[in-house]
């Protein structure tokens, strides 16, 4: 549909004078045109003020003689990061780019619970998720016909306590068979080990949360037995240490005395499902920056 | 304004078949019109199933000579109640009564913020929270001008840890001497002891909250270094287990990694108020049933 | 899995003492437990004081000698709602029954979008909407392979300004030849006459909706031009008086600025879906009373 | 308590390549630091694609030689206004500045309903609201206490349709004794005629709202005769078109069958106040710029 070609930068950097205007600058003495600039200065960060900053710029100037005189003969992408690169360095700059005709490949791991995966699926369909889903890895046969349904591979890889480590390192290969680049657990029970999430390329997780906050198993009873009046989600990265990865979205979702157990249940699985999808989109728009245990959501 | 006055009753019982049909059957044997009628069972009690019913009955069927014969002479209230308690035992109930033409006496506890002493003193004004306010009591001098602009008394009980002993008994006789019903904690920046809650009336609370939960000092702080996406707040009945007492209310508001921990402060202050406001009004509604740990706000 | 089979009563009448009591007695004494039960008294009804009560009571009762005997010989349904009929009458009440063994039949009515299909269907199977959905009837065949993926009939009515007539006359049919209950209109993009709403069953629709209001084409770009900061959406019983039928549920979603009329598009499916889903759970637990203008979500 | 002196800049240009290096290269040449950057183009503007960019800029740097030199000689405000206004002559840019130790002027126009402005006041005296408030201003004397327990001066000028054009001067002339920026409409129950609208400074309004829009007298009855599930309200800059100006902010609460029109009022006044107090917050912070019907709030 849309015929522009563009380039989404996101940067971080210590807080310095001049960020805005010098890579800005960058850009605009390349002849690319900035579509959607945005920045911030976490002045609370520990080890001094801190500056992000997310660039989306219109690669059609890369087309101009000139563009190509100035990255020193070639207006390739490759040389634009590696100009790029020079000009990060000067700011002692963290930074990557995504460009938006290479679609993000997407592999969502489920077990028998379809919510998110029928939520995430059709999302994508719709246009409103851009990635591909190259392919749907389980721990349980029972989600097949679902994958089946809109033709996508569906990889069945049962596990138990002893066959953990090498059922892991097929979820591996499997993910590098189809060059994946973000994989999202869609409400996958079970906890992935040190060595996976060093293996594996970004994790997004999806995780019931309360207030007051309950730990443990059932936490829904836990939360009924309580009388909360408020149910919650949380997105975050996974990290080694379970469930306290960077936060990228959370919402809740309003309950009574009313409801049972069951109840809780349905009504958290609907805001979970709503959370990761937005949590998704942000990411693939490349709008999260990680900074510690924190996200920028630019 | 209104020139109805009614009563409102609230019963909790073991389920048993009838409890409906002989609740209501003992106002309308009496003559007494329901005006609202509101009941739960609770499927997943500890205990078993049980009941909880809300009643609200217009008190004028009391002139009409019948209610003096069923009541066995007198259609008083000491009467109703009388009689009510007779068919509570057959029931296996548990149930109290408040009535429309005496207001609930609320006392405010506060320190120096007077973001919820303003908020609650003008809600009472505006006739939104249907109660007397016969006493502010602080630890500090700081908000006496407030209280004095609305002509509330204002006792000022300063605080050290020596004096704590001694300072909580002497909140407790003020609170006597005023004839409190409610004592409501705005901000009041002190760990109430078991003693105090035993000798006090009803207290609540207002605790901020977040999702995932902080304990300790600082909570904005570390909301704000895991990066929190909502910050909420938990009002509830203040019980000797520091902020763990039975939820009235509960509700969140958004924030974003733009703000800086005093913005999140701010944020949360506003959450705080308005779910205190709406816990107290439905304690003084009388909606609010406490069973174990739980509430049922009927 | 629920072995209890329930009768779930609405009922409406004028205002009058002894209402709860004599309901309630009315089961009571046929030895019938009432799980649930939740009234409402509108004093600001036009035609003075109205009186809404929803009781669900335990048919298991109906086995008992007990309840044949009182109920004339027979313990069937049809005796019992022969004599709810009676005491109705009585009291001037207009009511109705449905029974949790007997499952509502959905029908649903779309053209191209799937959002809605996808989640109404996705929400029956998993347990959360308690109906059958015998048929989709669509204008259009773009949908035909949703249906399919879910084994339910497909029927497709193309439909021209010259069919119309025609093409409801086979609408009626088909809703009529699978015993349908309730017609959703699951962003089905035609105007229903008036003699198709006389001739179909209960019609529940879903429109978008803005503060301020927009009417006319393309609503969300007018509301883009206006700059709104909230999109909302109307789950209503369809009436003769486009979209002003009785609303069941409504909602918001916050936008901004920067959202473009597709982004103000989307979020808005988002929300018509989720409202819509609340509306015909609502409905389908018969929890919903309309009276005149307006529903009581009892 | 914060010793860094910022100015704010809100730019409004014809969309154009190079306009974010452009306009933070104007700063950096001048050796003041961008605190905040955010821009925003809108593609859809009827006269076609259009760049809106807010730049908090520190002016500690104007106190380097170097700022004086390329000014021109003075390292001023107006030197800097000037120097800025060149550059935005180049871009055929429109813009506004204002400094952060230049607190505005906000006026606020009352009647009888002191909900407003209590929650005004106390948020600008707890710091949230960055403004002074010169006066007060009435068509009624029932608020002079109010304004008084906090020693703002009150003006009360009562007004009859005879005497609306005469009182309306001297509403003018008050706002101009009083250096007055911003006028906020805090439920003051006059419209305010054309002719006042010109000569006023900028007016923000709240105005209720609902879903589906209803107009007229008693809105609230309205609402509750169709039997609204939502009360909103928007806050907008007040133009000659009566509630048709720009929307700053927007909100809703859920509301129920069960809530009279009383209630309605009650809960959509709640709703009124935090949607002011957002939108004056905004306008106060500079964060919104108008554009034909719409605003941007960056």
């Amino acid at each position: 549909m849309d015929p522009i070609i563009t380039a989404t930068f996101l940067v971080s950097a210590p807080d310095q004078r001049g960020l805005v205007a010098r890579l800005s600058g960058f850009f605009y003495e390349l002849g690319l045109n900035i579509l959607d600039a945005s920045n911030h200065t976490d002045v609370h960060a520990e080890a001094g003020p801190r500056f992000f900053m997310r660039l989306v710029v219109d690669l059609g100037g890369l087309a101009a003689p000139e563009a190509a005189r100035k990255l020193g003969g070639s207006a390739g992408r490759k040389a634009l990061e590696a100009s790029f690169e020079l000009c990060a360095q000067l700011l002692g700059a963290s930074w990557s780019v995504g460009y938006s005709d290479v679609l993000p490949r997407m592999a969502l791991l489920v077990t028998k619970d379809p919510t998110c995966l029928y939520d995430l699926v059709l999302r994508q369909r719709s246009g409103e998720l851009r990635c591909e889903i190259p392919v749907v890895i389980s721990n349980h046969a029972a989600l097949e016909p679902v994958a089946e349904s809109f033709r996508i591979p569906f990889v069945a890889l049962p596990v138990t306590p002893e066959t953990k480590r090498e059922q892991e390192r097929q979820v591996v290969a499997e993910l590098r068979r189809h060059h994946v680049d973000l994989v999202v657990l869609a409400r996958y029970m079970q906890i992935l080990s040190d060595e996976l999430l060093r293996e594996a390329p970004t994790v997004i997780n999806i995780h019931h949360g309360f207030l007051p906050a309950f730990q443990g198993a059932k936490p829904y009873h836990q939360a009924h037995a309580r009388g909360v009046k408020l149910i919650g989600a949380t997105a975050h990265y996974a990290t080694k240490d379970l469930d306290q990865g960077p936060i990228i979205e959370q919402d809740v979702a309003r309950v009574s005395h009313e409801m049972g157990p069951d109840d809780l249940v349905r009504v958290g699985r609907d805001v979970e499902r709503v959370v990761l999808a937005r949590a998704v989109r942000a990411h693939l728009e490349r709008r999260v920056i990680v900074e510690g245990r924190r996200t920028m959501v630019l």
